[in-house]
């Protein structure tokens, strides 16, 4: 077998086969097979696109290219979940302590934030004592114990998966929708739950910037699980606005803390609510999604799932002693509405920025983050507004920068017309 | 300037400017561009072809990556002409000899042979003393002395063409008209001629398959010439045999000397005269194409052409002593119609591999070539055979092994219908 051949194959837009892309991947993580080569294969991916069967080998090859985390001794179902990356996105956090307290399993490896949008471990890190750094074992222990755990992704897991985000990165060869559907299935995989379910953004601020698009990656990721004998749903959700009303890690917190009480921001409830209804179906507790659905809502109104939140964050050394001093800023400057009308964006993306850019978020992996800073949303889309009702709080250690007041501004979009207000939820696909 | 961001263009079908093209090709010569860069690029120009403009833009940057030879001291319009290979393609040793006996300055660099295509510089080593190792001081005043020289290719020229082949070979991105046609003219042009032809071959036995790729090939590259104040044209001419009659190097010198005596094949004599008109037509020689052709014809009946011939190989150290015994073989294999009727195909891939296969050519630019070895056909397309009349003479210095003999079955078409003769050259772009 000749790397080249492979190559041209892929570039005349035949399917390869099963070995020829274990070939590819194998090859590639023993450094068998030249960067160069795996570069015009990927764009020749890029431009030709792959079969469903395809991206199962793919991500199969992948999958085997490093560790695979053996969850066998977890009893019950073990439920996974994976977000495309979005703002205000603190998901995974009201969906763990909410499906452990109704009986699913949730052995999660999360990862850091960059750029505009955030991460799962840099949120929980805003809570003093957290521990992301668990070994196999106590991992495992404390999902068995409490139902949940969360912690970093080692570095031994998918290295294939590394080697080829690093390439593409390079390459320009990042948005090819089969290969952003292995990149992030092997990595689920990798991970090993039976039930996985995928929450793929739309929107200005997100990676997909279509629901076709959204659509295309759903459907490859849910015929790649299937594949491997897993139960994969994906749940196509907006991102035409950030996620709730909190932006900044221990204003996210917080709003987490509110959402588990009950009284969250509806959109973020509506999303967890719903995963968590499926994650019970398919572990077996409940008959269907509508049972589900409200048992995670008894969850929610009962306490169960805020005490599952402080045992979660205990079991890893979190604390949080005081609620009312969490948040700790110099300053919270009020950005104003500078005409009146109907909130008919606002747009993630610059959001995000604006957090990244006071501190909130990282730059570069090296970058150091203020837990405290952030932005908190007043008004939401469909919301009417008058000229200079607050449209966001900004929570600063610092000054506030031009820079970031034209990220404001870029984001809120103001409407005479009336708005109509769409579902958090777009489309599932399962 | 970054090279993710040029590729990223290219891949979204953006033209690229000047000054990107040059930072790639200046980049990639230096060593600052990774291959992996380079080898995803060249496969986003697979797919998205380039502008005229930008395969210009390509062959500058080219061009300037070495040396390029100041013909300047010779006085007189330079001449040039390239193929893109063929089988039999015994045409510079013709033309050139031509050309430079009707008044053109002929100052050509060649190169070898490899797989089933033959290449000028081997040809021209078949001749004793032969020597195409001239510094450029006597390459210069050999063309003013006697009009023609014919040399190797030296290291320095053209690099970046050297690198991007090698990388072109391995990552399945040869076949790109535009990427042919930079690498073609790019080394035409280095060489210095102000007037070159192009022989653009197609057919089996040819690198481009169809009329329409080798129009696109054509026009691009009399396109780039344009651009850079050079006369080009690009005579489209048949594969769908070899060329004369005679493939494998003696046999091949000798086809040539026939032709310069006048009664060579007539597709080898039309293809000449036809170039050798346009050369003589740019340089000023002649006043219109039909003044050239006439001239042409009359040196090759007049021992003009022949003189020069043999005035060229000694100026160059060669010496054909005795021409009956030029060609020394143990054996000489008569290959036989197996049925009867008209000869439809003489396909030039199979003759070109048959020949190598027999020593006359070579599988890797390691392998040794035996000068006298080859093939000579007995009949062209449309002649009418009956069974066992000798379809072609194989010149054996070793045993024909099947693998040889397979490849003379496959060469032959023979059909029952009556063949209508296309003419060698199919069309003339300038």
């Amino acid at each position: 077998m000749r790397m080249v051949d492979i190559i041209e194959k892929k570039r005349e837009a035949i399917e390869l086969t099963e070995k020829e892309i274990e070939f590819v991947i194998q090859g590639y993580t023993k450094g068998d097979i030249p960067d160069y080569q795996v570069s015009a294969l990927l764009m020749a991916i890029y431009f030709n696109g792959m079969t469903n069967d395809e991206a199962s080998h793919l991500t199969k090859a992948m999958l085997h290219s490093g560790d695979i985390i053996d969850l066998s001794q977890i009893k019950g179902v073990k439920v996974d979940k994976h977000s495309t990356g979005g703002v205000g996105d603190k998901t995974t956090l009201v969906l763990g302590p909410l499906v452990a307290s109704m009986g699913c399993k949730l052995a999660k490896l999360s990862g850091r934030g960059l750029g505009h949008t955030g991460g799962t471990l840099d949120k929980l890190e805003s809570i003093d004592g957290f521990n992301i750094s668990l070994s196999e074992e106590d991992f495992i222990k404390q999902v068995n114990d409490i139902n949940i755990a969360v912690a970093g992704q080692t570095k031994k897991l998918v290295p294939a998966d590394k080697l080829l985000y690093a390439l593409r990165d390079v390459t320009a060869t990042v948005p090819s929708i089969p290969l952003i559907a292995s990149s992030i299935m092997s990595k689920k995989l990798a991970s090993g739950a039976d039930v996985i379910c995928l929450d793929v953004k739309i929107g200005d601020g997100a990676f997909m910037k279509t629901i076709e698009d959204a659509r295309k990656l759903s459907e490859i990721m849910v015929s790649i699980g299937e594949s491997l004998g897993k139960k994969v749903s994906a749940f196509i959700t907006s991102m035409d606005q950030p996620l709730g009303y909190a932006v900044g890690n221990r204003l996210e917190v917080k709003e987490v803390i509110d959402t588990l009480e009950g009284h969250g921001p509806k959109d973020l409830e509506e999303l967890c609510v719903e995963i968590a209804a499926y994650m019970a179906m398919y572990a077996g507790l409940v008959s269907d999604i509508e049972a589900g659905k409200n048992l995670a809502y008894d969850h929610l109104n009962n306490g169960l799932a805020l005490k599952k939140f402080y045992e979660f964050i205990e079991a890893q050394g979190g604390h949080i002693d005081d609620l009312d001093h969490f948040i700790q800023v110099q300053e919270i400057y009020e950005f104003k509405a500078d005409k009146a009308g109907y909130i008919k964006n606002i747009k993630a993306l610059n959001i995000g920025l604006a957090s990244m850019k006071i501190g909130g978020g990282r730059e570069t992996k090296e970058d150091n983050i203020d837990p405290s800073v952030g932005i908190v949303l007043e008004k939401k889309i469909g919301d009417f507004v008058h000229k200079n009702d607050v449209l966001a709080k900004v929570y600063l250690n610092s000054k506030l920068g031009d820079n970031v007041l034209d990220d404001l501004k870029q984001a809120f979009i103001i409407s005479e017309d009336k708005q109509e207000i769409s579902p958090v939820i777009k489309e599932i696909i399962q």
